[in-house]
């Protein structure tokens, strides 16, 4: 059989970070080798790569469980609905202050456990009103350096927008400082998105070199107020199907003959 | 100070994976954090994430020695011309066999040292005749699991084409299966592209899933045969800067009054 690799300090746990072109999006694979049913769960999947990330579960042998988003996306539409159609009961999992659909919701504090794993939720609204951060958990069998699923919230020398969905940037601030930087600094920092080619940070890292977050927050509030972005070009089809956890498109095609 | 991260297995490898989106590669930045410089190589750097990768480097407080290509390119302009301009004392690293220019020549055996860890040099032609594989150390003190940059030899679920720059299927068939498939099974797999959002897999994994090379020589060659890929739009001007290690741009430039 195949040889499948862990992660430092874990080796129950196989880790595999997957990109997204277009949107530039990172979407995640996590799951418990150690379990005989190698449960998994997809952090941020993209609609466009679904059958590339199932072909994945299949190759590894893997268990989805899970399909979870970090928040309700403005770039690209969640994979979670083509997933749930795909390979019925995977659950999909999104914060209760989201305000949209999913089979399980969350909120700060709750674990999310595939296998003997999990990830803790934290919350850490700003960039939208609902954003949550996965963070792997802290224990003796959980891996070491812990692992942060930031979503938008806080990006590797950067941070997402605070200018629609809600969005505030004294809340990104407090969140991030209060939530991610309180993390151990060795910790692992895995965006959804990175726009320059960076993959992976750590808190530490950010807490010294992040251009905006490592300044004062009236500094902070006043660069997130002059950022002069476009609007976004997704954001009116993708945030109404990511409400409902990008089951439309499935619904629309359940309707049809096939 | 900031915290660095060791990788699994070795708490003194610090080890970053870089995405240059328009030619699709991987750029590999792997440092000694136990050697009071950090000593630091980069593989395969790209001229257009040069500031990028250095401007890491310094927020990371590492020393770069060595910046190495697995071959010549033919997709894009290697970064090593440039970041010997930009930091004095960084010495370029290519095989002997690709009869480019550089400051090292490196064959099969060699070991390349960055404070005490170290590469060790394959040869893995056939996608072009000076095609290397640098795989860290086998060694009590070395990153366990092994990893493998296997420049464009082997590619998650594919290889690289072998239709020009000496290319011979032949050739490929027979690196991959005596120099990368002969690694342990939970060898970690860096190749120097993909173009559908993979960021690692592992020797084993390869042996079982690669679409290509499970099969037998004769169905490898008719497939390489049979791929009728477009003649490469950059390798005109890529393959004949590359042979001089990208120094062309930047003789060009030195030329200039500043
Ligand atoms: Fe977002
Ligand atoms: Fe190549």
């Amino acid at each position: 059989g195949i040889i499948l690799l862990g992660f430092e300090g874990s080796s129950r746990l196989l880790f595999r970070q997957l990109f997204e072109k277009e949107s530039a999006t990172y979407t995640y694979l996590l799951a418990d080798l150690a379990h005989p049913e190698k449960p998994a769960v997809l952090v941020d999947p993209v609609d466009k790569t679904v059958d590339r990330d199932l072909s994945l579960i299949k190759d590894l042998g893997l268990k989805l469980i899970y399909a979870m988003n970090t928040h309700v996306h403005a770039d690209h539409v969640t994979g979670t609905g083509l997933i749930k159609g795909k390979i019925p009961g995977v659950k999909s999992i999104i914060s209760k202050a989201s305000n949209s659909k999913a089979d399980v919701f969350v909120e700060a504090g709750d674990k999310i456990y595939f296998g003997d794993l999990f990830l803790e939720v934290r919350s850490t609204p700003g960039h939208t009103v609902g954003c949550v951060t996965y963070v792997t958990g802290d224990g003796p069998d959980q891996p070491c350096p812990r692992m942060a699923f930031t979503g938008d919230a806080l990006l590797i020398r950067g941070c997402g927008r605070t200018d629609f969905q809600g969005g505030s940037s004294h809340q990104l601030y407090k969140s991030v400082h209060s939530q991610i930087f309180t993390l151990p600094k060795d910790t692992l920092v895995y965006p959804a998105h990175d726009y320059r080619g960076f993959t992976v940070s750590t808190v530490g890292e950010e807490m010294l070199c992040n251009p905006r977050l490592t300044k004062d927050e009236e500094s902070f509030k006043a660069i997130m107020e002059n950022l002069n972005l476009p609007y976004p070009k997704m954001i009116d089809v993708a945030v109404p199907a990511n409400m409902v956890c990008g089951l439309q498109d499935l619904i629309g095609r359940q309707t049809e003959p096939v």
